[in-house]
C-alpha cells in the first residue's frame, strides 16, 4: 500500500524536489538572502499540503525555522525530524556541466546544489509524511525542523530549541544529512567530527609596497602567513597548536579492527580523486584519518595580487579560512581558543595577526543500542536486503550535540547519500535510487520505532 | 631664459600630466587594452607638440613603442630618452583616497596610478625637451623610445631594440623610473636589482571535496602550497633554493661601509610603515636588504573559499605569484630553471605542481665615473644645491641590462621620485616639487654632457 502510493506519486515526488533545488538558498553569502527566504515559505506551504498542522515559519535573528507538526495521540512516541533547506555556495561556477540551481536529471541522477545536502536527503521526510498521512499509516507523531543555517553554523537554532523547549518535546531526533558505504552495502552513522572555524588575518606593512624598494627588509605578511601555517602541522602531520590531542578519544585496538571491516578499496580511491597518493597522519589508515581523527584544513587563502598577469607588491594584508575537525571529546570553545593563543605566539614582532572564531560544534558518538538505532537498522535491512553497517563519519553536524544537551534526546542519522554525491563540490547529485529508497525506509522506521517504543 | 620659460608653463606642464593620467593604460590586464593603445596615441601627439620629427607608434606583437626623435647636428651626442606609459593594476581600489584614474592635486603632490612611475618622471622629459626646444637651447640630439609594457616585463622591447639598431644609435640612455634619497638629498641610481617571477599551482583532488568527509586524509593543495612557500627561508631568512647565491656578488666592507653612509633613519622607517619590527635576511641591514641582497616573495595567493563567511572545502587547487630580485652576477633564466627544479622536487608525492615563468630581467650596476654620471651629477648639484650621492636600489628595471647588451650602451638613471610616493601602492603621488626639479635639472644634463662628451 505505502510503496503503491510512492510508485504512484514518484514523479511528482522528484519533480517537487527540483522545484526547490532551482531556489539558491545559500546561506553563507548575504546576496542571496532573499532566495533563503523564498525557500522556507516554498517548505511551508509543501508541508501544509503534505498534511502538517501548526505550520508556521518561527522567526530567529537569522533565517526562520519551518516548523509543522502531526500529533495522531499523545500515547505514541514522537519523531522531531531535523533537516535544513539552505545549501552551500555553488562556486567555483566554471566547474559545473550545468548551471548549480537549474537540476538536470541524467544517468538517474539529480545534479543541483543541494540535490543531496540536504534539500533532496531532507525533502525525502516530507514526501514520507505525505505517504503516511495518505496511506493511513502514521504510526508516530511527528514534528518537524528545518532551519536555514546549517551551512553557516546554525547560528541561530540552540536559541530557537531554548525557546521552545516545550513543543520540542519528543522521544528521538531523526536526520538525513550523512551518508551511505554504497548502494549495496547500506550503514547508518554513529558517530560525526565536532569543527573550529577560524578566520585569520596578518598584517605586516600598513600599505601594499613596491616588492623592488622593500622586498627583503620588511615581513610579507603572505610569506608569514604560509610559514604560521606550515608550522602547524609537524613531518608526521600532526597538529603542533600546543594541547590539542589533550582530550582525543584514542578508540581500541578492537574497535579500530571492528571500522577496519567496513569496505574500502585505496586504489579506487586514490583513481576516483586522481591522486598519486594519500596523504594523512602518521599512524592511522585513510578510513580513521577522516573519522576519527581531528585535523586541521586551511578552507582558503587569499592576499595580494591574484589578477591576471604580474605585479610585484608587497601587500599590506594576508586571510585565511582554517577549520579544524574534532572527535570525542575535544571542545570546540576550547580547541578554537588554543587555536587562538598558538597563532598569536608564533607570529613574529614584525607583523599583526588577528583571529576571528567563525563558528564552531562538538563531536558526537550516537549509541547503537537505542530503539531508534534498531528500528533504523531495520528498516534499512527490509529495503535494500542488507544489515546496515554502523560507521564514524568525519563531516559534523554540530546542532547533534546540542539536541543532546538542550532537549536530552539521541539523534538517529539515516542518511542515504553516496561519498560520489560530491556535495559541497561543483557537480553535487543525488541518485533518484537513492532519493526513492530514502521515501520507502522512512514509514518502516517509523512503524519499527513505535513498536519498539512500547 | 629655460626657467622663465618653465615658470611661464608650469600649469599647462601639470595639466598635461593630469589628462594622461586619467587614462587607465594596465598593462598586466587586457580589459584596459583600448586605454594602453589610447595613451600611446596621446603620447605621439604630445611629441609632435613639443617638436620631435619621426614621431611614430611602432607596432610590437604587445603594446606599440612610441618613437620620436630630433636630430640636430650629426656632431653633437646623442640622448635615448627611455620611459613608459604602461602603469600597475590599481587594485585593491578600496584603499585609495580618492579615484586612482581621476588624479587630484593636493598639499603639493599629484595624487594616481602612474603619478610618479612612470608617466610623471617619463614626461618631465617630454616637457624639458620642448623647453630645449622653445629656448633654443637643445644642446644634444635626442631620441625618445616610451614603451608600453614595462610594467609585464618589456615583452616585446628586446625584439623592438634588435630591429631597430641603427636608428637608435646614440651614446646614452637616459631613463627616469627610479628616487631619491630625499628632496635635500639628491641621488643617482647606479645599481638595480634584476627579477625572476613565476606563478606556481598545485593541485591536490581532482575537485573540490567536503573537508569534513575528506579533511585528515588527503593532501589539502592550499596547507601544501603553505608548507612549500614556507621551506623556502631558512630560520636565518637565506633562500633555501641550491645554488640560489651561487652567483651573488659579495661587496667587500669598504663598500658596505660606504653605503651605510647614506642616511637612514630605521625608527623614521619603521614608523612610516607602522612595523614594530623589520624582517630580512641574518647579517645584513635593511638598506643592504633591499638592495644588494636578492629575495624571495610571494606577491599574490589564491585557493579555496574567499567569499563571505564559512565554507568547509579542500579546494582542488591552489596558486601563489611568486617574484625573486636579484643582484650582480645572477642571471634571471638561471634562477628560474633553479626555483623551478627546487619547487618540483620539494612537492610531495599528494599533489602535482606546476611552475609558469612569467617574465625576468637581468640586475645591472652602472659606472659613476663615466661623462654621462659626471654630467648628470652636476646638473643635479647645480638644481638642488648638494652633490647627489650614489646609490644602490633594490627595483628592477630589466631593459637596462637589455640596453647594454643590445646597443653597448650605458643608462644613466636620474630619479626624481621619493619613497613615500607609493609607487605600486594605493595613493600613489608625485611631488610637483619633483615634477618641476625633473623638468629644470634635464636640460641642465644635455648642457654638461654635450660638453663633457667633446
Amino acid at each position: 500500500m505505502i510503496n503503491q502510493y510512492i510508485n504512484d506519486n514518484k514523479d511528482r515526488f522528484v519533480n517537487e524536489l527540483l522545484d526547490m533545488l532551482r531556489i539558491p538558498s545559500v546561506s553563507a553569502d548575504a546576496r542571496f538572502k532573499a532566495d533563503v527566504l523564498r525557500n522556507a515559505e516554498f517548505l511551508k506551504e509543501r508541508l501544509l499540503e503534505a498534511g502538517a498542522d501548526n505550520v508556521e515559519l518561527v522567526e530567529t535573528p537569522g533565517n526562520p525555522v519551518v516548523y509543522g507538526e502531526k500529533m495522531v495521540d499523545p500515547n505514541l512516541p514522537t519523531v522531531l525530524v531535523y533537516g535544513h533547506y539552505d545549501v552551500q555556495p555553488a562556486d567555483p561556477y566554471e566547474l559545473w556541466n550545468s548551471p548549480p540551481f537549474e537540476p538536470v536529471v541524467k544517468d538517474g541522477k539529480i545534479y543541483a546544489r543541494g540535490a543531496c545536502d540536504d534539500k533532496g536527503q531532507m525533502y525525502m521526510h516530507v514526501k514520507a509524511f505525505e505517504t503516511m498521512m495518505q496511506t493511513g499509516t502514521l504510526a508516530c507523531n511527528v514534528k518537524f525542523m528545518i532551519e536555514g543555517e546549517e551551512e553557516v553554523g546554525s547560528k541561530n537554532l540552540a536559541t530557537f530549541v531554548r525557546e521552545n523547549k516545550d513543543r520540542l518535546q519528543g522521544d528521538v531526533i531523526l536526520i538525513s544529512d550523512t551518508g551511505m558505504l554504497g548502494n549495496d552495502t547500506p550503514s547508518i552513522t554513529t558517530g560525526l567530527r565536532g569543527m573550529s572555524y577560524v578566520e585569520v588575518e596578518v598584517t605586516g606593512p600598513n600599505r601594499d609596497l613596491h616588492s623592488g624598494l622593500y622586498g627583503g627588509a620588511v615581513a610579507n605578511p603572505i610569506n608569514i602567513l604560509c610559514q604560521m601555517i606550515a608550522s602547524m602541522h609537524d613531518e608526521n602531520n600532526h597538529i603542533t597548536i600546543p594541547g590539542f590531542y589533550d582530550n582525543v578519544e584514542e578508540l581500541s585496538q578492537e574497535e579500530r579492527a571492528e571500522m577496519a571491516r567496513a569496505p574500502f578499496d585505496l586504489e579506487k580511491y586514490k583513481k576516483a580523486l586522481d591522486l598519486s597518493d594519500v596523504h594523512g597522519e602518521a599512524g592511522y589508515v585513510t578510513m580513521e584519518r577522516n573519522s576519527i581523527r581531528p585535523t586541521l584544513d586551511v578552507n582558503g587563502i587569499w592576499g595580494g595580487y591574484t589578477g591576471e598577469g604580474a605585479k610585484t607588491v608587497i601587500p599590506s594584508k594576508a586571510y585565511a579560512k582554517i577549520s579544524m575537525r574534532l572527535v570525542p571529546n575535544q571542545s570546540s570553545e576550547e580547541i578554537t581558543e588554543k587555536f587562538k593563543k598558538h597563532f598569536k605566539s608564533i607570529a613574529p614582532k614584525s607583523v599583526k595577526v588577528e583571529v576571528k572564531p567563525h563558528h564552531g560544534g562538538e563531536p558526537v558518538v550516537t549509541p547503537t543500542d537505542s530503539p531508534a538505532y534498531q528500528a533504523a537498522s531495520k528498516a534499512y535491512e527490509e529495503t535494500f536486503g542488507v544489515k546496515p553497517v554502523p560507521v564514524r563519519s568525519g563531516g559534523s553536524i554540530p546542532i547533534v550535540a546540542m539536541f543532546k544537551s538542550e532537549l536530552g534526546l539521541d539523534s538517529v542519522l539515516m542518511g542515504f547519500g553516496l561519498d560520489s554525491d560530491a556535495i559541497h563540490s561543483p557537480n553535487e547529485n543525488f541518485g533518484l535510487f537513492n532519493y526513492m529508497k530514502g521515501i520507502e525506509t522512512i514509514p518502516l522506521f517509523y512503524q519499527h520505532f513505535a513498536e519498539l517504543k512500547n
